[in-house]
């Protein structure tokens, strides 16, 4: 019979992984005693690969399950339907949830108006990150605004940089540039492997969007 | 003033946004042409980067949103609070969740009653698999199971490769092998480019856990 607290009754092997566990505990447990600081994080979610978008909507629900206060400001959606959208505005009152609902850019073909939509849009993450009740902001695509220059990037990393400190703010889109990502606590980038649309699979509901 | 439908009034920049934007639809709508088979898929959330299991969650309420029926198993997880399951559990009545519930492979420092319980969890897993009420399963940290070869990958490929076809599956965390790999739809793999506690930022509640 195995014993945590001792040897006794163990094979070879399972004392080989007792012994790498202890090693590996080792090592993660002074990784954990090194990190003390604590305080709002700024996260970058970026990268060619699918997972972005779902990933800061987990965070929401993770908050969420904290009973915390969730903004969100979604650039560029509105237009198709998705499966978030539809869940926050039905189970999560609470949530703050705008959305600039213009579309791809592709699609609009209107830098002007796109411009227009994105400042306005813009209004509401700059409130969003100015006021302290909020735990966390998410700024869905806002990447795209900055690389089609549709908002100042200054201006956008200014209010970031100045938000309340216990906020924490996940910026999601492909790119981004290097200087939002200087600002950044943590940076993930989600390479694309391998996608099911390149071997002639539909985006799904509930996968996709 | 601008007029989407045609070039009149429009500055010579705002022609050249049009124009580039005319031709980034034509790619886009072609991929969206070539892209006409449906059916579920199986997704992979892995490489050593923040946002894996935070994902398959966002997946988690985008099915949600559509009246999707879900089931998760959280393969390690269940002992340290988490928001997305405090979340989940709360909220999410018709949502199955089951916790394997022994913590990290580290802590406990004991491979047979880490196997009992991979096995114990599996079962779950399985029952899922083959259910086709199930729209979306999610096998959260399921590699770390084939990994530490505390689950049979042949028996746990099977299976998955057997689900109903309008069943999509997500599997996250790190590694996962070739031949997991091989039978995946769309894998991302997370690359760590910063990460806040290797700054001294405690893992904080919301975001990390």
């Amino acid at each position: 019979m195995s014993n945590s607290n001792s040897e006794v009754g163990l094979s070879a092997k399972q004392k080989a992984h007792k012994a790498k566990m202890q090693k590996h505990k080792k090592k993660v447990d002074a990784h954990i005693a090194a990190a003390q600081k604590e305080r709002g994080l700024a996260l970058l979610l970026t990268g060619n690969g699918k997972g972005k978008t779902s990933s800061a909507f987990g965070m929401v629900i993770r908050a969420l399950g904290y009973q915390q206060k969730v903004g969100i400001v979604q650039f560029i959606k509105g237009i198709q339907e998705c499966g978030e959208a539809n869940f926050i505005q039905k189970h999560c009152p609470t949530v703050d949830l705008y959305q600039m609902g213009t579309g791809f850019t592709w699609n609009t073909q209107d830098m002007e108006a796109d411009c227009l939509a994105a400042e306005k849009t813009w209004v509401h993450a700059e409130r969003l990150l100015s006021d302290e009740q909020y735990d966390l902001v998410v700024l869905d695509e806002l990447t795209y605004m900055l690389g089609y220059k549709y908002l100042d990037k200054d201006k956008v990393i200014t209010a970031i940089e100045n938000r309340p400190v216990e906020q924490s703010v996940v910026v999601t889109g492909r790119g981004g540039g290097s200087k939002l990502r200087s600002i950044m606590d943590t940076i993930s980038d989600v390479k694309d492997v391998r996608h099911a649309y390149r071997d002639g699979y539909k985006a799904r509901k509930g996968i996709d969007y």
